[in-house]
């Protein structure tokens, strides 16, 4: 296994505070997808803390989670410590020497195949993935939205299987999208392996929690390889409870879909192009994105560049009252004049 | 990567439940080597929970362990999702084709070296396990307490680093032992890979969070199969506040060493020979020991069997009053007829 420079991701507000030291405090973070509205979990048992994390409290989690998230009857529900705790099993499971990622897409993925010997090439269509020995596709994507009908991955999972491929889907943003939208019903073939993300939508990832949805075969392998007590008992507790309030989650995404058309608003106003996103994040463009970034940042406000792409930023939503206004505040000084 | 069947661990109540249906409620597990007094850690702050765990606590916390387990200065300190993700992960990090471990111990290591492949010898000597290609040895050890000094173990270590082995040392018993018995002040060579657990002297084993001490190379490593994010925020701060707490550690000592000694005591009347132990669970033998198991397991008090050795039992703690009124009385009826 040869070791990668590590990814720069979100939510890095040590590293802007130390760059930017005169800015005012707190912070507003919208440089990651989180939901700004955390579930609002009971309190939990002393024995949530006290005990081993319980083989049967486990297996109701994932019962729940396979309720939740509609796994077809086939699926394999296994729940991990996030589903970044998948992403680096996954080559060590199943390794391939060549793998296809689509498009411009979290790294993360491209970096646990790498670490593991893979060579990664990164893809504009589903053919080329559907061609590859392992194909990665991230729907609907971060940063930019892009969203594939499943009905076509589902397709793809197909044509992969016939030639002993694995198409790994990654919905960690898809729980604000219509069932529809989303593999899970179809999971359960050995070659389609669904990753889901507990901590973006419930606005909790310090639990860290997270699923794969698959067949049996890879179900016990990533079982074997995470090991027992992987998922801590907070995880568990918090999980459950939050995973089968249904409603709860349905609201929160009445409310996000509205935060989101305002933030549209707002950047709109500012000059900048929507490029897409989801419910929890936007893709902007700006020829002058790297001044609004310091501009923002300045004002306390961290978003999300990418190196790649210098000319987008990515925004998640404010939440509180009073982060909204600093928000419109920084964008209407820097509209004039950066 | 082949998959082996699950090790029966302790603390199942729920199969015990299933068993012996008719046993009082609430049961008592003493089938844990679990310190009965948990941390009382301070509540927890709502970001440990809505923010991805902070790259700065994580080094803060490896920081205040490092001081904690007396690391010496050229150790690295990892912190993982407790020492069961060290245990998964060096059979990947470090891969060997014969391992040896250190007597009849905790199972978990021999299974993972096996499931990556490797040959596993159990050993009776640490000249044995210096001629491994990887030795393991669990210090003291679980279930029977021998120590091996720490002089010797280094000893070891610098043996097989002569002719490329690793020595993983697991501590996950040491906490209450002197200072002097740890190899942590010796850690930092590629040779030697120290593993701490927290949650069984802090009573915390659902927090999931573990220690390993080791050379650059070798963290590296471990960091990079472990991915970002792989310690809960949760686990982040209960470390950081409960590491940091000698005198709370020390006091605990004390009243566990009395609980041991009281625990043997009702034991040793019962009729049951000492074989030995730690501070947080005894070892005992007696002809009888699958009747007592049962006898006890009606009585709701859950004690740890070993497949492999039919005349022993562990005893973990008990902490409440009523659980030590329960235990005494179970042992009573049980010497006056099984």
């Amino acid at each position: 296994m040869s070791v990668s420079p590590p990814i720069l991701h979100g939510g890095r507000i040590d590293l802007a505070r130390a760059h930017f030291p005169q800015a005012p405090e707190p912070w507003i973070d919208l440089s990651t997808g989180v939901s700004p509205y955390p579930y609002p979990f009971p309190p939990l048992a002393p024995e949530v803390f006290t005990r081993l994390p319980d083989v049967a409290a486990l297996a109701e989690l994932e019962r729940i989670a396979a309720i939740a998230y509609r796994a077809g009857p086939q699926a394999q529900v296994v729940a991990g410590a996030g589903t970044q705790a998948f992403i680096q099993s996954l080559p060590r499971i199943r390794p391939a020497r060549r793998v296809a990622v689509l498009g411009l897409t979290y790294e993360e993925h491209a970096a646990a195949w790498r670490a593991a010997g893979a060579e990664v090439a990164r893809v504009e269509t589903l053919e080329e993935i559907a061609a590859a020995e392992v194909g990665v596709v991230v729907n609907p994507n971060n940063p930019d939205g892009r969203l594939e009908p499943a009905a076509r991955l589902a397709e793809t999972a197909r044509a992969m299987a016939a030639s002993g491929g694995l198409l790994i889907v990654d919905e960690a943003f898809a729980d604000f999208l219509p069932a529809e939208a989303s593999l899970a019903p179809r999971a359960g073939e050995e070659s389609l392996v669904l990753l889901r993300s507990f901590g973006k939508a419930y606005g909790l990832p310090g639990v860290r929690l997270g699923f794969a949805l698959c067949g049996a075969g890879l179900a016990e392998r990533l079982r074997a390889i995470l090991g027992p007590w992987s998922v801590s008992g907070p995880a568990l507790a918090i999980g459950a409870a939050a995973l089968a309030d249904a409603p709860w989650l349905a609201g929160r995404g009445l409310v996000l879909a509205q935060d989101a058309a305002r933030l549209d608003g707002l950047l709109a106003i500012a000059g900048f192009e929507i490029i897409g996103g989801t419910s929890l994040f936007r893709l902007v463009r700006h020829a002058a994105a790297d001044r609004w970034f310091a501009h923002l940042a300045r004002c306390g406000i961290l978003t999300r560049r990418f190196g790649e792409r210098p000319d987008r930023l990515r925004f998640g939503l404010p939440a509180a009252p009073a982060a909204w206004e600093r928000l419109a505040r920084a964008l209407e000084s820097g509209r004039n004049g950066l």
